[in-house]
């Protein structure tokens, strides 16, 4: 059993919904977050450091820059991670910086509240 | 040490953690997350749909609907993860479509900030 | 390959980012949350109790009050984990409760959405 956890652009987020859900996978759960990876710095950041100095310099300081972005977590059994990987890699990639990254995390157990069950069978799959 | 993420309805945090404290467990956080079972169709929507099509139609896709919730993370000893897990399924268990997941993640270790140290005794339990 | 996930004072943000590009380190993502600890009352809540008994006895029940906090999440190969959590506590470090907690979770892999690459290589490092 398996988290996937991936970091994508807000606007991506239905269509992962949607991409996953014609895969079969149709159970997650997502967060709002900030995020960033080695990134470069935004043109619009830039431009608003020319105008309002202090405020934006401190934005384009050494620690970078984090923003919005929607955390998507399905878990899964490990069967299941390659499609779901795959999936959200084609649906979120635009080739420029920022498409995003996913990351597989282990997972010992899962159960359902509703019935008490426990294991692979309480994914939804 | 493990965490066990529990994702439950709003309403039901306040009782899972008094019902948690009661059983020695205070130390936890929690996120508001968005999140979906296989579940059902909602009525309100389907109510909804018929009468703004578009808007509502997009809702009833495939790809589902995700609705409000609440995750309650606690980090434990192994020993104490049955008691959380069985705890958080008393409490939240309706017998309703809804009642949510827990998922039990394996933790490598914790450190407590103030101090430096790290291990299980930094759970606070 | 771990996640280093850190719960850290709201206002401990901007430091711990900047601490950690010091560091090497820029590639993360942050959430709000809200958490505890073992704690202790805090004295604005105690002299709320005294004002508006019942709205606020709640906020002193067993359970405890959970409070504004930062989550930060890092993930970074194995050789990092202890580059990143002492920099996060010693950034944090005040002595005083509330300073935090840093758990670390195994990671089984990572991708780039944009290359579709995996491994340690996708870790911004």
């Amino acid at each position: 059993m398996k988290e996937v956890m991936a970091i994508v652009r807000l606007n991506m987020m239905n269509r992962t919904k949607r991409a996953l859900a014609d895969a079969g996978i149709t159970s997650m759960h997502a967060k709002e977050c900030l995020g960033r990876g080695k990134g470069l710095v935004e043109i619009p950041i830039l431009n608003g450091a020319e105008k309002r100095y202090e405020e934006m310099m401190d934005e384009l300081g050494s620690a970078g820059r984090l923003v919005p972005k929607r955390m998507i977590s399905i878990i899964v059994p490990n069967k299941l991670v390659k499609t779901v990987v795959d999936t959200i890699i084609t649906v979120n990639k635009t080739g420029k910086s920022g498409d995003g990254k996913i990351f597989v995390l282990p997972v010992a157990n899962a159960h359902r509240v509703r019935t008490g069950e426990s294991g692979d069978e309480v994914l939804d799959l």
